[in-house]
């Protein structure tokens, strides 16, 4: 039986699972159960509107089935979790969800939530699943860093917004950690912490970090 | 500009459609929208799954578009509310689904809002709804009838299964207003409310009441 | 039997109840029941104070009562709801109360619903009657525009005020949708609307709207 | 200036009056505030229906304005809390309603709070009050004894009764703590809390230790 | 049996117990429970730690434990109610909390209350407490006054912080009642509350006031 | 400098420590964070009551300080997680209590947890840690095995006993996920979620990946 710990960007973008792969790395180990990190090649560019969330389900059902049976856990990379239900309901191994699994890791970390969006219009699908997830009483706030896709390459300025975005939440809203709100934005994730001076949870190593738990446990207990 | 109120089905079941059609048909007036009821060709037989919810946004997203130009609004007719997020995105219509406005509509009804599932599956996702609508602290319980599709098919058979949960929903656990959840049961309301004793909601009278209104509205606003 | 629905406007104001019947016209039909906006001779001019509220109930019935067999529902056309129970408790006939209806259509139109109100001292009985409702999850904010009489008798001062306040409610408070916290001000509500981008309920369209609804539903039942 | 604590019970019983005069007696102080017990005269005989709690409002706040004089503190003494609101906003003194103080000082108590209602029909409007209050995650159940009146007056009836929905509260809803639902039961108390074996509140007792404490904080201030 | 109310203050500052003992001693009345105020000689000079709140509760249960046979009620002044849930299991006395009892208080004085930290550091802390108060929907803000220990003892400029801090929990955050968030500041109460303009509760007042009303009926139903 | 995950049981039986321990053995790896589980030898032989919780808080911060050089993480193995705040107030490392995890871990698995508790007493604690986590929209239900220490230590009749329980959990309060109210019962997680059969999640195990992903994530940060 197989036991990867699957984790699925479903969108296309190679450059995002890379960063996604980078991030995760320190949680493989020699004898724990492998973490590969794929793209959605059918899915767009990048997910950011509702329509956008609901046209992956399917291709990510289809993937994940097909690697089903070398599988030990899946990993959705999307800040929407888009499928997790369904694939809950599919596969026989547990499936995290990075918006879900980064939200719970930040309740260990602080009284009040704050997460960094990258585009208001992804807010109200936020609270919609953080109230589906019950933990609205922890909820700070949820404030978009409104960059254009040029701005946001510049990593300058993607990261100075970032903080200022996070002083906000912590300052105005009375956040005391912090969600970044999308996958594959690893790399700001320290110099985000230093700078607002509150933990930051990065989601994907939140969620990959739990999934190679259960991976090594429900190991064990088959064995 | 047309004005319809499109009411999608999305299953693809003619004789749910009907049911529905027959349901909404009080709601109808000479001089007001039409309303017109429609099933969703490519749609799986019913919708069961947390999959086939998800499957056939994607259709219900088309099929909307299509009819973009001639409506004034559109109302999803399955308690799973299946693309509401997204066709609100799609469209520059309003956009009306039937679990929303039936928990809504049973609201004004009860203090607390008891629901009649067709399947225990179904329960997890209702209360993922009703948690991201912000209304579980109005809700009773959501119990399923659980019956196979040959009982369910005896009408005698669901009629008396409905009454016992809607009984158990008001005296064990406190309800006093019941939401049907699922489309195409309208026949059974009135028998159900007068056995029960208290009222209940179906929700696809509600949500195109809703739509209705708002056509009227708009459509003079516009004028 | 008769089948009218009944807006009571619980305050003496004629004019609040003109602009009240000129605001649900289109929510009339040819064949539908009819929509009858009444002021209640015996109340104060406008309702402020808790002491306004409570003291037009008991009239508020007797009225109800004057017309429960020529009515189909009742509608209670106070942002308060003054006697909206006692009089679900009083009548056979449904009773729709436009705070309830107006923040349940708000839910169908945005995450986060702000509310627009006259008076600072009637924010606290909003409150109360948002958590009697269940549905603190999804508030943003009440806040008062803060004018007075004179004030808000200017039209351009009026509306330019709530603008202010539709857009501090949006900007400040995460706002997605407004209801508007009183009646008698449905003609500023397309300028607010475009003006904020953001929708805006009012709250006495969106209680006469499921009104008409349910007693087409009713009589169709009964006949 | 005056500083009786006014204690209005909105119904005319004089048996109730006399019942809530003695269960707040050991409140009294040879030093300390005046503690007067009054029924109201224009009152139902007691207040079942929410048109019962609405009737009394404006016989309460007219009561309450002949007394405000002589009055350091009022006590509504009806688990409805009649009139609480509008009498905070007439009088210049603090007003404390029994079914507020009531939960509160159970919620000292015991972490689940159950409630022992006479009529089922008072349920929903205590539940609205809770929700208001934004007590409901504390809150077990609300039962009710469900006696005509016949049976109320007999003590061994009445009590036995409660026990028997006091154990129900604390054994299938998980109660830790009770209140009990109505004003001029105090005699039963000690008896049920034995017999159930967690604490009971009596509301009067509860709201009237709070008024009177207030009134000596108060007067030492004034001094 | 005694009966005395046994007031203490966790940490040891005899001018804090003092303090307290001025505040509260309009509550002693010559034929009602003894108020007694003492310091926790162990205790450390003032509790601003999660550590230090935890160290003082085994000394607090000891200190208590000798004092039971001759209490009626224990109270524990401290914002952090340290040792709260161990003293109730531990005496067979009724046990109120300052941070319980303050808010529960204010409840009955506005419908959101705002609370007034010292320190940023307690606030997480006060929210984790609230929380399991079930309180939450009813919280406006908790904002410290940051202000040095010597800051702290020059009064003027301790009541003018608090003043600012009250005003922007009232008018940014829409408190309409204040907590003060600490023992022994009650000598500041009446200025805040003029300043301010919405009620300001004492804690330590609030739950003696408690303690006392519960003596007196404990005493009154064991004689 | 070191980076053990050092998990304490706060209670001094070596045999729930053993359990611990190899409860969370799948959790090693060659190259990952050595994984160290003790006692504390000064604690009680078991925690119980609220004062056994309390009493064990200054040791465990004693313990912790004295590991802090060579800690990556610490985990406090004792389901009511007492000195988490304190602990993690005091070191520079994550802390991760098992309480928290646990059903952190369960809102992964289900809609609703139910909680499996040893004692009734616990219960009321157990509440109030979820209320301060604000998670009690998604709480089923927590119930006691009830069983003396005698019949504990017998395993046919602990795991037929908490059998019963979890299908009660599952079947009339409608939990879909368990948590293990306490730590050192691993052997029957397995058994008892296939009995009940829904996921059951053993907190300490849930506690322990949290901590190995961090610390392996926060090594390869500092690197």
């Amino acid at each position: 039986m197989g036991s990867s710990v699957y984790v699925i960007n479903p969108n296309s973008s190679q450059s995002v699972t890379a960063e996604i792969d980078k991030a995760v790395s320190p949680l493989r180990s020699v004898d724990g159960p492998g973490i590969v990190c794929l793209s959605l090649t059918e899915g767009p560019p990048g997910i950011q509107s509702q329509r956008d969330v609901d046209s992956v389900i399917i291709p990510v059902l289809r993937k994940a089935s097909e690697l089903e049976d070398s599988a030990g856990a899946f990993v959705i990379a999307c800040f929407s979790d888009p499928g997790l239900h369904a694939l809950r309901e599919q596969s026989r191994h547990r499936v995290f969800g990075i918006a879900e699994c980064g939200v719970l890791a930040a309740l260990t970390l602080g009284q009040r939530f704050g997460v960094i969006a990258i585009l208001p219009t992804s807010i109200p699908r936020h609270l919609r699943c953080f109230g589906a997830m019950g933990v609205m009483v922890r909820f700070a706030a949820d404030l978009p860093i409104g960059l254009g896709v040029a701005e946001l390459s510049n990593e300058d300025r993607a990261l100075s917004r970032m903080i200022e975005i996070g002083r906000t939440l912590k300052d105005a809203h009375g956040a005391d950690v912090l969600v970044m709100g999308c996958a594959g934005m690893a790399r700001y994730r320290a110099a985000l912490e230093a700078a607002v001076g509150i933990p930051v949870v990065e989601p994907t190593q939140a969620a990959v970090a739990m999934a190679v738990g259960h991976v090594r446990l429900s190991q064990a207990s088959a064995a």
